[in-house]
């Protein structure tokens, strides 16, 4: 006489984890933006098109110290028969050249001055000598000069007008030297994502507290905070959700507009107290509705995802905007975040292409069984001296193993399958951030 | 009749990179030690080593959902002809196994519950059923369970007092989750360094500025600051810096106490009216001596390094600290900064090896002509499908070429010689941050 029941907690259904992604990135949404002076803008994400203002250089500039010189006049000139040239004038950076160089003359000249009228190219100091000849200032030019040398054109790098760096893109310590270069003083950039952080599990105490029995130290809070830092987001830390259902959907109503977007940890199990996963089961599921940012209705986009670890991550569409429901175990929750949560918080910032960098690389070791799920493995890369990459799997299998964490450089894919991978064959993997 | 001078400035003494980071990096010091909250702590350098302040897990606990046995209750077991066990108890997470698992018995078990006494593995919810059966809770195992099976054992990952993080270790996500689980929600980290930044030459204009003729805006004290926030570091600008060596020396001098490091960027060439160049070869000359942090008397510890871009970069040990004088060409200021204010900003806060990750890949085009000096070049990577990597060069010879910088993902050493390099040669190269 059996009367064990089913709920629907066995029932989730797996999509892949490209399909996931989509749903998260469709209801991601954008920041708006914001100005913040260009010494502070690194790391941050433009926010339109930025345009040269002005020729890039802004006149001929001379590459280095030496003299502006017609190329003509130098020809013949060697060590032995160097080419004396009347110098005419002596142009510091800064400075402007004022005298023309004539046939015969040349122009004592800085890096970064404006080369000269006349002049088409510079010779380096070094292979000069200057002194009094006839009563007048003269350089001995010591070898020929090439038409063009030592001179940057106006306009060589940019053409007024010509876009220099693109909406989205993260601005490096080289688009800031650009955007300088420009006259940007302050920078449009896409506003800091606003992320709340919860825990769940009833077994979890704040990190200040001491262990007692049964229970353990949320860390994935600050884990995941770290995270949404390191791609330009802001963590707000609530700490724990309570227990039941309807309690966590009020936890969750109450931060509307303060967030851009949710994350919890924990909870989205098959467990009889997962509260986020009876919670999100509730919730009206996706069918195939494109969601947009902004629309009202609430819904499960997923609650099963094709992948280890954290194949009960889960995401939902509430009070809009986009609820991301991690696993509670570290390991899982951090391939949870860096698949859903980084390239949400990178599309909200813009990105063009919100996805990790990608590279192929040979797996340095046997990976012993298949499963029936695509595997994202936490390796470590190795750079060999003949050019190739090995990616070395860390305590593999074991998605508890919060040690390796720390250690990872990328998560490698290995194909869901039968069998597993053998040490030698080319896995991709995505770079993880250093 | 002449009377061309040399006041010393073509004698600058080439030495190599590695012994200018040697000398950069025993004159860097580090700087004290602070705490921040745990969910602050990520991008930084810890302070001191950390040790489990607790097994870990602390208790043997359940990896998943389902029902804590005794393995040699169900070898027999199967879909089948499953393994009736009388259910005794229900651990949640966060709550205590009271009763034991006695022959015979088992404990429904949700995901990191203490595993009850006498019990040895945990059975996965979906491979169990439960009812009533002869007026008892009964579960029906339908799978043999092996012993240890979804069980992590107490101190599996961590013993207590054992090593978790060390000195200088740069917090990444998963040290922050570690540092959560053993309870350190502050966390000692060394102080940002605080680095002065100081641009020198008469023809920049602030970014704000328009242009004027034969000026230029300055667009290295931004970039240098974005590169000092990558590192740690906490960027000071100061702005243009006097033509005068006498006044510059002053301006220095000025900010003692307020910067751990003073970079400038400009000045240090052959020109006549690089200051810092001036200035800098008025000091007592590197000998050999040790240089130690807090050492009094100033000295100059190189003024040319046989590099390309970057040739005249110089450093110094003046008022008891770093002064890194970088090139004001942009290029060669981005590959002086990361040769040497990266090093230094790293090793500051405590970094045991202070030096790049480097990597060796195939370089994808021809060098054409040899030089004087290792080339250090702005390269983009390419990852194939074979699991190599190439070096594909950036607007390589142009150190001038501002826009290369923000793509450039790594640096490419291109030893010194008389010929260049040929497509499909194996070079060393040096991440750089992405």
């Amino acid at each position: 006489m059996w009367s064990g029941g089913s709920d629907g907690r066995f029932n989730r259904r797996a999509i892949r984890v490209e399909e996931a992604q989509r749903r998260v990135l469709a209801a991601a949404g954008q920041t708006a933006s914001e100005q913040v002076p260009l010494a502070e803008a690194g790391g941050r994400r433009l926010a339109q098109q930025l345009l040269a203002t002005s020729d890039w250089p802004p006149f001929a500039r001379a590459g280095l110290d030496g003299y502006a010189v017609r190329a003509a006049d130098t020809a013949q000139a060697s060590p032995e028969a160097p080419a004396a040239l009347r110098v005419v004038d002596t142009v510091a950076a800064g400075g402007l050249a004022l005298a023309a160089v004539q046939p015969g003359t040349a122009a004592r000249i800085m890096t970064g001055a404006p080369v000269p009228r006349g002049a088409d190219a510079v010779v380096m100091l070094e292979q000069t000598a200057e002194g009094m000849a006839g009563g007048e200032r003269t350089a001995l030019v010591k070898a020929a000069a090439r038409p063009g040398q030592n001179v940057a054109p106006q306009g060589e790098e940019f053409r007024l007008g010509s876009p220099i760096a693109a909406p989205g893109e993260l601005l490096r310590p080289g688009h800031i030297a650009l955007l300088g270069t420009f006259g940007y003083a302050d920078v449009p950039v896409y506003r800091r994502p606003r992320v709340a952080v919860f825990a769940t599990g009833s077994e979890l105490l704040p990190v200040a507290a001491p262990l007692a029995p049964g229970l353990i130290r949320d860390s994935n809070s600050a884990m995941v905070a770290a995270m949404i830092r390191q791609h330009g987001g802001e963590p707000l830390l609530y700490g724990a959700l309570p227990d039941e259902p309807e309690a966590v959907r009020e936890a969750l109503r109450g931060i509307v507009g303060e967030a851009n977007m949710i994350v919890t940890t924990g909870g989205v199990s098959v467990g009889d107290y997962d509260a986020m996963a009876i919670l999100l089961r509730s919730l009206h599921h996706y069918g195939g509705e494109q969601q947009e940012s902004g629309a009202s209705q609430d819904m499960l986009l997923f609650n099963r995802v094709s992948m280890r670890p954290g194949s009960p991550t889960s995401a939902a569409w509430m009070d809009g905007r986009l609820v991301l429901a991690l696993s509670g175990n570290p390991g899982a929750c951090f391939v949870g975040f860096e698949l859903f949560g980084v390239p949400a918080l990178r599309a909200m910032q813009g990105a063009p292409s919100p996805f990790h960098r990608k590279l192929h690389a040979v797996l340095a070791r046997d990976i012993g069984k298949g499963s029936p799920h695509d595997r994202y493995l936490r390796v470590s890369l190795q750079y060999r001296e003949d050019g190739s990459v090995y990616a070395d799997p860390l305590a593999f299998g074991k998605s508890s193993m919060t040690a390796s964490i720390a250690e990872a450089e990328a998560l490698a894919v290995i194909p869901s399958g039968s069998s597993g991978a053998e040490a030698g064959r080319i896995v991709e993997a995505w770079f993880l951030p250093q």
